[in-house]
């Protein structure tokens, strides 16, 4: 058997590739918070992988970042 | 402004695609159901957009599958 994903990994590997395009994108944790109207500090428990998001979340951070849902979550 | 999918649609979308995938494999809801250890009716209220699942669940379902998350989510 191969190295497989565990479910707390997909969240944390969620997180990171948040704050990559986050950082990328030279937005801080609050800009970002603000244009979800969202607190700063769920934002950072998102990208430590600490939440479980819903779809509709991921959605909706993935269309204020204007990536794709699938390059939020490439596994 | 193009049109934009609501957060609404976005579930309806993952559902649709959900259902076109499960029975490409010739799955039944209860099969499926039965693999991720969830209630038929679940998978049901899914496919129609009608609950909002989590990441976790969402990487659930498509390592069920045997797809990346990226492929239910088509957007």
């Amino acid at each position: 058997m191969g190295k497989q994903i565990t479910h707390r990994d997909v969240l944390q590997k969620f997180g990171t590739r948040l704050q990559h395009i986050r950082k990328a994108q030279g937005l801080s944790q609050e800009e970002l918070a603000a244009k979800l109207a969202m607190h700063r500090t769920y934002i950072g428990m998102i990208e430590r992988g600490e939440r479980n998001p819903t779809i509709r979340t991921l959605y909706k951070i993935a269309k204020t970042l204007k990536v794709s849902a699938a390059e939020l979550l490439p596994f």
